[in-house]
């Protein structure tokens, strides 16, 4: 962690201006917390008002202060914030918190007031933590410089998990949940506009921080994927999970963060791409972040997706074992001896089958989980264990039940997750450590999330870690672009050693024909002109030509189309009729913030309309292609279907990398390739159309 | 509702045969609750070892009782429970409610004993709830004959709810999660086995309660799907929506389900097509079931999905606008005016578009939510609001909040939820009446639950109510089955009249170019065995033949493949190569519960693979059938997609309703129908390929 973040996260002395004497104002909480929590640096209220703040003697000035804090928090709004961090950076402090709101995101004039900051703190190597930013909270070192009302709502405890956040209100919301769990929290991050300081720089802080074993994280911009991506690295190497929500996924939401926060949109699919790559797991809201930690943070190893449901209530096991696949989980078949075991403690009317249904018969026998579980647990084929309790409370012997998961969970060594709704009774299993989920689609939701994201993690470590985001290759953005003809398309792709169809570029029908009879095959005639991109909607496109007529008459018909229309006409292709068994598409664009994207999938005509593609950040590996190829629908007609055989994969993906790391090495000069239909067959992968983009300023290029 | 239900529902007198004086004991329990809550009725505990048992008389046996009572629930177990129904049939009882479980669910004896227990329910005309069941319950009459612990749990309030379950664990799981909503309820019904009565009879009879507005069904097995129809056609006429879940959706489901209650699978989506034909809205687990229930409670109608966000938090705002497509809503487009009015009343640096964030000035000013959510409401863009509170509670006036909430609630006629986790805050909304979520993407969620039922249910008041199901016709299983040959399947969909591609059956050679010459176009040339059904595999197809020596040739060699296979030869068909802008499929089955049922959707041989096809119960109107094509993925392709014409969905739609008017109207002598593909195109369609299947028993068919 470098020296500024470790003054913004254990400071020696912190000054507070704008500090309140009133604990519930948001000048007052910080102070009240640290006082409460046990900073043991030193504190300075700023207020030129009073003598003493909470007990402390106050300053008027910073000026004021005996020594140079190490930290400041501005709790002053407007100008006055303006100067605090004028004078912050003036007197050598090292980092300044500013809590207002009303700067970058609510127009020009608070947007040059922050610039102003920045430039101010950027002047004398000072960081800076927002504005509109709730603060930052680190329960491990005392160091509580947050305004969030929520650790007098839920008392704070120090704990593994660190929340780091772009939105205040998430972080106490994640926070809440946490802590509603019996869950401790060391951190509670939130940067608010991220003039200087970004969620994924104290990402990296906290995932430093011997402490903590699970970050959790909130972004609506993401600037610096480099700084992400390092974050991460260093959490794999610690065995530690990250999961984040990064909002803005819709159309909607990008206007409301871009408003909120100021937030830049890259296309969401490629966040999906970025946040995979790194083992970051992605969720969709503030729930879905505090979801999972009570199962992260038992340590549990699976690599099984095979799941045992047991509960005292048969309806229970049949929507348990409904719900299972849609969490990518299949119930384990449990072996013959296994079953015996379990008859032998059940009552005769209970099924041994997995599900075991221990029926209401628990009512009288309170051992009936303890005495099941363990023998369920023996059985090789069983991974995973849902204990769900739809019916228990009055009469039921609950800490029987709780003892005995835990016990359970100590020394099984495989997960296990309790559904219970009734919340006295999930206060019983949660105190004894055992992880407890409201309803069993949650559990089970919480357990694909597991083993899914143990499962890239393992992917990760086996195949070596991805290469980071070179951070300063990335320009911020790409005004217009402009497409190549066809055939130029074509040639640049040669010129990067990627096979395309056999064509010729034709200036007259002679040379087309000749082109033919080279060809000696039917061969498709296309007019090349960079104006009109898509050429079959002006009938530039003529397929299955395979006599000198067919292919002079397409020829003259194309050249008088692009006159009529005034296109420039670089000449007509005349190119081989190339025959695949499932049309394919490979593309890749240029993205300011990730870099080259490639999309790969089913291609054709309808390939926007039925959209069977994935998406992967380029430079990649083969096997990251056939992972992405493997989760299309048409993944079944590319492996074989029936009779047929396979199409060649290995080309495909091999194409696609060679696509990626055309626009990766273009570093911006390419805007987009988009390859379609490619051809693929058991023979291979036949590029028969290009398109190319440059951005309109670079032109020309050489083709 | 039927006498012998209301005996149920409402008996003027109960006998509880098996009593016990302790209350919280099996045989205690209905008695403790129907002292407590009010039953007017008489109560006769049955014990031969005490005289009192709670304080009231007790009786030896059902024969020493002064009068025959109404109902008797029987909670002995085993051959006592066989022998108290013979006694109660025997004495006249109306209807009998088995608590004890070990016998349909437990193996040869326990069905023995149940079906002795129908015998002589049936014989004497007394109806029969279970065997084990938890029993019944309604708080309206105060007959609560159930055992139940959840009313000691959470206590009891009669109020508009109807819970019918199969399995006593989801009834008091749903009811538990209603009454902590602070929702009353009336109803709460398991049904067990359903050796007699079923949750279908249960439902129709609190359908017709003038007490209930809401009906929430949980059900393993459908065997009377004509009486639940009946119960959503009578809720339908009340305004009151159903919801259910049918579980047993997966294999894994249906056979926890065989063994928790004995219960018959269907195919899953034949289950979707019904509940959706007669308006019941289909849920999956009890938590769901529950859910909604604040919002339909409120009586709210609304055709619109546009939603309006407000809340506190951007990052909420944010998060809310990515959730809403997911869940079929679309954020409203303020007009200007709106946002000119919000603004006025928002702090400057708030967004007033939608969503709009209120900020964290609302902890300085607690009227914003009061303030803006009125002057939101009048625009006629929007439909939906949803309040999300992410953070507030101390030092925030959450009850100013909830009142101002109650009273847009109340006033502006348009749904509102809550999202709000911190379980304080939450119950002061839920007590001024506003309906409240533990999450926005549950509200978000209820939200569309709400207008996708109300549009459904606006669709069948509109449409004309759907035909119940036939119940007697139905045999209840069918067993082999045997296919028809390619020419006896395209004759037996002519007879039906329906229209199949030009073709002859042709013995020789000759024939065979003959008929190529008659049609005058390229033919297929097709084997026709009905030992053969899957031809293509064989080789037995041979496509685009259009000479006589290419007719003659795949002639020859179809006939000697079919010698070589040892299967029968029925002659080959010639028939006109059909070609179509997309190749569909269109299918019907015979289900042994709901009749037939009819699939539609893409053909072409990946059929099985991209599954991307409709299921539907026939016999149905051309309306349901476009809806359904209209869910496709290819839906868009069969519009036209850019200069394609679209292909004549009309035809299509006809097409699948002739196909499932055969199978309905055979009533079980053809089991399915298979044809694929179906060439589609804008001049129509054409049935190029036809299999059908019928009951080995009822062979030889007209052909």
């Amino acid at each position: 962690m470098t020296a500024s973040l470790q003054s913004l996260l254990a400071p020696r002395s912190i000054a507070v201006i704008g500090a309140s004497d009133n604990a519930h104002k948001i000048g007052g909480r910080p102070i009240h917390y640290m006082k409460t929590h046990g900073y043991a640096g030193t504190l300075y209220p700023v207020n030129p008002q009073r003598d003493t703040i909470q007990g402390l003697r106050a300053f008027p000035t910073l000026d004021a202060l005996p020594e140079v804090p190490e930290l400041a928090i501005v709790i002053v709004a407007g100008d006055a914030a303006v100067q605090a961090v004028r004078d912050c950076a003036r007197l050598g402090v090292a980092a300044a918190i500013v809590i207002a709101s009303g700067f970058g995101e609510a127009g020009a004039e608070g947007r040059r007031q922050q610039d102003e900051m920045v430039r101010a703190a950027r002047s004398a190597g000072m960081r800076l933590v927002g504005p509109n930013s709730q603060g930052l909270a680190n329960f491990g070192s005392g160091a509580i410089a947050s305004f969030s009302t929520m650790f007098i709502e839920v008392p704070p405890q120090d704990g593994p998990v660190a929340v780091v956040s772009q939105s205040g209100g998430v972080a106490a919301m994640v926070y809440g949940l946490l802590r509603g769990q019996g869950i401790g929290v060391r951190h509670m991050h939130a940067t608010g506009n991220q003039a200087d300081i970004t969620v994924s720089e104290l990402a990296l802080a906290v995932a430093h921080d011997p402490g903590v074993r699970l970050v959790l994280l909130y972004l609506e911009s993401l600037s610096d994927p480099e700084v992400l991506a390092e974050a991460a690295r260093v959490a794999r190497a610690r065995n530690m999970p990250v999961v984040a929500v990064k909002a803005g996924r819709s159309q909607d939401g990008q206007r409301a963060a871009a408003s909120h926060t100021g937030a830049m949109a890259s296309e969401d699919r490629a966040v999906d791409a970025f946040l995979a790559r790194h083992g970051i797991w992605r969720v969709d809201d503030a729930h879905a972040l505090a979801r999972c930690a009570p199962l992260y943070l038992r340590g549990w190893n699976t690599e099984g997706r095979r799941l045992v449901v047991v509960s005292n209530s048969g309806a229970s096991c049949v929507m348990a074992a409904d719900a299972a696949p849609s969490f990518g989980l299949a119930l384990a078949p449990l072996s013959d001896a296994t079953q015996a075991a379990l008859a032998e403690r059940l009552p005769g009317f209970a099924a041994t089958a997995n599900p075991i249904d221990v029926t209401a018969a628990l009512l009288t026998n309170s051992a009936l989980f303890g005495d099941v579980l363990p023998v369920a647990a023996r059985d090789p084929a069983a991974d995973l264990f849902l204990l769900d309790i739809p019916v228990s409370g009055m009469g039921y012997d609950v800490p029987r039940f709780a003892r005995d998961a835990a016990a359970f969970a100590d020394r099984a060594g495989k997960p296990i997750a309790v559904a219970v709704w009734q919340a006295a009774v999930a206060e019983a299993f949660r105190q004894a450590g055992v992880p407890t989920f409201a309803s069993a689609a949650e559990a089970l939701g919480a357990f694909g999330q597991l083993v899914s994201h143990q499962q890239r993690l393992r992917q990760i470590a086996e195949e070596g870690a991805p290469p980071l985001p070179a951070a300063p290759a990335l320009p911020a953005s790409i005004a217009a672009g402009v497409t190549l003809s066809e055939a130029a398309s074509l040639a640049r792709l040669s010129a990067a050693g990627i096979s395309v169809v056999e064509h010729y570029l034709c200036q007259d029908v002679d040379a087309a024909v000749a082109a033919w009879r080279r060809i000696g095959a039917p061969v498709a005639v296309k007019a090349s002109s960079p104006q009109v991109p898509h050429k079959s909607e002006h009938g530039l496109v003529a397929l299955h030509c395979n006599d000198p007529g067919a292919v002079a008459s397409a020829f003259t018909s194309q050249v008088r189309t692009l006159k009529a229309m005034g296109a420039a006409c670089e000449g007509i292709v005349v190119a081989r009729m190339a025959r695949g068994q499932r049309e394919c598409m490979v593309g890749a664009h240029w993205d300011p913030v990730f870099g080259a994207v490639l999309v790969v999938g089913d291609g054709g005509k309808y390939v926007e309309v039925l959209r069977d593609t994935a998406v992967l950040l380029a430079p990649c590996r083969q096997a990251d292609v056939a992972r992405a190829l493997d989760r299309l629908r048409i993944a079944p007609l590319l492996r074989g279907v029936r009779d047929e055989t396979a199409v060649d994969i290995g080309a495909l993906c091999r194409l696609a990398l060679q696509v990626g790391e055309l626009v990766h090495a273009a570093g911006g000069a390419i805007r987009s390739v988009d390859l379609n239909p490619v051809m693929a067959s058991a023979q291979g992968v036949v590029v028969v159309d290009a398109l190319i983009e440059v951005p309109a300023a670079a032109l020309p290029m050489r083709s």
